[in-house]
């Protein structure tokens, strides 16, 4: 086999979820697209590791020291929304529902992986609360036991902060899912923090 | 959202298969990865692209004018396996079962989407059949209506040929697959050409 071929289909088989299989059907995908265009993406994808930066205030992915989000004074400067990575940022300003300001974690807290709360931003995150006069800091860290030790730890390091309102996004049934195929803790919860209709 | 991550999204995604969530997915991976190592895979792929030519002979991907598996003075010369694409070639030598040469014909006959025979490489695989003496030709290309008739049409022009032999891969149902989940047209054709066993 072509030792060219060989190493993208090596190079392109390190990407998770990328088997050699399927490196192969894009290695050949590739070749199929004009050489300018190939360029155009190696070179994206090069410029994209190398200028990248994360946003000085809340660690978010930013082509700046500040990113778009915290730069934007329209913003609720009031109320930081905590999340574990960069994606989480991206889907919720998909829902175009929320107006406060992010803070990325970079991961939640993992004794297995060995991530402890110095590996990721919280002090930053304390610091800015602090530093901004913030008013509510709002816990978007994911279900799992992880993100809820990270979860009870930072709520624990912001009892001290006086004046500032800490809650997590409420748990359920999601709209469109089956109670039939939740999880048992997900609707006891559920059942237990039922809305008042009336 | 970031410019850089924006434009290393949308330049993932437009491989096949990568929707948005996972090209996402795939830029954060590559943020966490050493800016050394996201050179090398970038180059890579752009050396790949640029560098890569096609077998003067066979029509296989080659780092060379020829590629190594022609140049391989220890394989059968009399013998010619006529495949669609590259990916079938590699398909076939992990077998290492096979020991003749290739041919890639660069796609199937299809008029739907304008590919004539004058876009394979056929005329090549003619001349090639000629001027090494070529013995016998096996034609492994697809079951599809295009494959047949791509199969259909070369074994016309090989007619002509007067000397060589020309067969077509077994058709049947594969080792390890169930009789249940064959379609018809593949069991009919399994009974009726049946192996002997006595």
């Amino acid at each position: 086999m072509s030792k060219l071929l060989e190493d993208a289909v090596g190079e392109l088989s390190k990407l998770p979820g990328i088997g050699r299989r399927t490196a192969m059907r894009l290695a050949l995908h590739l070749l199929r697209q004009e050489v300018a265009d190939v360029e155009v993406m190696t070179g994206t994808l090069s410029r994209f590791r190398n200028r990248i930066k994360y946003c000085h205030i809340c660690n978010n992915l930013s082509d700046d020291d500040i990113c778009p989000i915290c730069a934007d004074s329209s913003r609720d400067r009031g109320t930081v929304c905590v999340v574990e990575q960069v994606s989480d940022v991206i889907s919720i300003e998909n829902t175009r529902q929320y107006k406060g300001l992010y803070h990325v974690l970079g991961g939640v807290i993992s004794p297995m992986q060995g991530i402890g709360p110095s590996d990721l931003k919280i002090d930053m995150l304390l610091d800015n609360v602090a530093r901004y006069g913030i008013k509510e800091v709002i816990l978007a860290v994911g279900t799992t036991v992880e993100g809820e030790t990270t979860q009870f730890y930072i709520s624990r390091r912001l009892a001290e902060a006086s004046g500032v309102r800490v809650s997590t996004i409420a748990r359920g049934i999601g709209f469109g899912d089956e109670i039939e195929y939740a999880d048992e803790l997900t609707i006891a919860h559920a059942i237990h923090n039922r809305t008042p209709l009336k």
